[in-house]
């Protein structure tokens, strides 16, 4: 029961669930490590599509050497009957002795009932351990119960000078080959990819992961999500062609033609009807909202800057991803962030710093919003 | 002869050679430490207005205590007759046995000579140790001997998206206090600070050096320099108003007004005609170059950001010091960095890292021009 080890140990059951980060969707990713005597004998995470769950899996690792053990898990086990049964009921099966937790389950069919439940069986059980790195783990998880968005990560790349690309459009390449690579992971531990249509016409973008030794496991990446009112995204784009590989989901106003909305859905799109804002666009919050309810929890927004400028003028960003490359375009270039319109500097999208991480010749800077 | 311990000595001496920056122009900052027996008996740095030499100090503290020590210099000792006799001689006649020394002195009339004297006079001399932090440190007076003008470090202020105020003008403020008090750290250890006329005209900025503690010692703070083709700076500013206090320097194009030149100079204010560059303005390379004939070996230009990108286009611009702040202010918002009319991306100006302070809640990055 020392606080240390146990920190040591959630802090090992947060490594394992971050590989779910993507992945699991509509499910949080959990990690689990079971303890005995202080050696691990069974390490579980949620598994692609988000079952098994981490402790079904870390359970059957360890077998008879549960019973008496201490299983920590980064979140509150489940309770409920979904398409597995509780982890609850496996956990009191198994013989495990005590459970440490890092974070309730805010699903309201859980959230306290899977501690409750663990204790009625006479399980020691210990809560808050790693609380706050839980919790970001799982923000996306967290956020979809709670509001019924995703969390949102806004990743930009730009000069200092906050350039995405030079007056005649050249962007190639102005961060370098780490970033990039650095950028392709981001995007799987995203379950969804959203870009503006402005990005989708001009790059003709795949958004897919590639990544050298990196398969993508049991599914085919993160869902790509275009905001396209007017859907005028080309059928003959690649995010269309290849939409029955990786999901390709279209965010559009109401009332585009039928017939190209049906093209769309034969191509294997998914075609999302959304009110308009007051500026006749899409209503980004509703959007999200929709993907939330299928079940996506973490949206890497990926631009353009008008995009972006409608998310941050929505106060829909929850976090940043910038990656900052050493050079300066000036003025006539592209900008990162479109127009905000704001009143005055109170007004700023202000965001506090949680990482600097050098990247080859660029930097990687993250930030959360700051409240 | 430890190398590490001839590395650890030297680099006591490099932090006393930085107190001198900003202060002793057109003398290059130097530190010295004389030791014996493994004990520092004296210390000393250059003086502000460049005399006492550092040699002449760290002597006079080791007293007879010099006999048979080691000096360790910053930058080799001059051997010439300034305004100040040769530091080589001080250093035989005071008996020191061994020297090591960080760089050669690039001044046509010192290097290697000094030595070159050292040696003759028996006294075992070891150089290049630290040589590339005693470069970094004296670049700007390297840069003044060998191309006639001053080190140029650009600063900036701005948001992630590299706006420095939004559209209305807001810019105060952008960074926070820690990075406010940086920014005039950094001043202080620049011999002159030069800013755009229109910087001149919307901000009437006093450009000196304000810190809790900080009180300009022998020199009254760095030289203002204005890039004001037209002399449009007003007589009133606060620039003009306190030109005997602190010097106000203009850089002009010929064929003013002479009555108008005549009050600046009676205001205290020093004007300085440049010839038109190739798109009318005052050639900032010849401005620069005159800046370095009056000994001016540090410029810190602080903008705005038509005088920042004219730097980068004609390829001035040395080291960056970039304040980003955690907010975005969007496209509407004002440049960090004018337009540099790139003809592509290979034409863009290039940095290379070397530095990442967290100031607060703002990050301090700064580059060195990527050769
Ligand atoms: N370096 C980077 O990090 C990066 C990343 C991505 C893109 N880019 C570059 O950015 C450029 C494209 O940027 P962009 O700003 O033109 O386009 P964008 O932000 O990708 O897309 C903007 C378009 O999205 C549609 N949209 C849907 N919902 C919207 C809403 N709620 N608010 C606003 N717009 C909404 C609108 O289409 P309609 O006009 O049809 O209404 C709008 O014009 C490309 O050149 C691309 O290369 C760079
Ligand atoms: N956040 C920060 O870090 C920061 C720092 C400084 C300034 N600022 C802001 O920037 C704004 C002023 O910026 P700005 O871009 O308008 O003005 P600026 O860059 O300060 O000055 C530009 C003016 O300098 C004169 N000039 C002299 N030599 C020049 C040359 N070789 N090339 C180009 N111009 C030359 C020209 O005056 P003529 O027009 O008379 O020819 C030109 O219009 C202010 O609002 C200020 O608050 C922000």
């Amino acid at each position: 029961m020392d606080p240390g080890e146990d920190l040591a140990w959630m802090r090992a059951a947060l490594a394992l669930a971050q590989r779910g980060l993507g992945n699991v969707w509509p499910n949080p990713a959990v990690g689990c490590v079971i303890v005995r005597d202080g050696v691990a004998v069974g390490r579980g995470w949620t598994q692609p599509g988000g079952r098994p769950h981490a402790e079904t899996e870390a359970l059957a690792r360890a077998g008879a050497a549960a019973r008496g053990a201490t299983a920590y898990v980064s979140l509150e086990p489940c309770c409920h009957w979904g398409r597995t049964p509780p982890c609850t009921d496996a956990l009191i099966a198994a013989g495990i002795a005590r459970a440490v937790i890092a974070t309730r389950d805010p699903d309201p069919r859980v959230n306290g009932e899977g501690v409750a439940r663990l204790r009625a069986a006479g399980i020691a059980v210990t809560e808050g351990v790693a609380e706050a790195e839980a919790a970001e783990l799982n923000a996306g998880f967290i956020a979809r119960i709670r509001s019924g968005r995703p969390l949102v990560t806004l990743k930009l790349a730009a000069t200092l000078d906050g350039r995405i690309a030079t007056a005649s459009g050249e962007s190639r390449w102005i961060t370098g080959e780490a970033a990039r690579r650095a950028a392709h992971l981001l995007r799987a531990s995203h379950d969804a990819v959203l870009v503006g249509a402005g990005t989708a016409a001009t790059d003709d973008p795949a958004l897919t992961v590639r990544l050298p030794g990196v398969v993508p496991a049991a599914r085919p990446g993160p869902v790509r999500v275009v905001a396209d009112g007017r859907l005028r995204l080309p059928l003959t784009s690649v995010l269309v062609a290849t939409a029955w590989q990786t999901p390709t989901w279209i965010l559009t106003l109401p009332g585009n033609d039928r017939a190209r909305i049906g093209a769309f859905a034969d191509a294997g799109c998914t075609v999302m009807e959304v009110r308009a804002d007051a500026t006749g666009q899409p209503d980004l919050a509703e959007g999200l909202r929709a993907l939330g309810s299928r079940g996506i929890t973490r949206v890497l927004a990926e631009g353009g800057g008008t995009l972006a400028a409608a998310l941050l003028g929505a106060g829909l960003v929850d976090r940043l991803a910038w990656f900052a490359a050493p050079g300066l375009i000036g003025s006539d270039g592209a900008p990162a962030v479109g127009a905000l319109a704001l009143a005055g500097l109170d007004a700023m999208p202000r965001f506090r710093r949680t990482g600097i991480t050098p990247v080859g010749e660029d930097l990687l800077l993250t930030f959360t919003r700051a409240e």
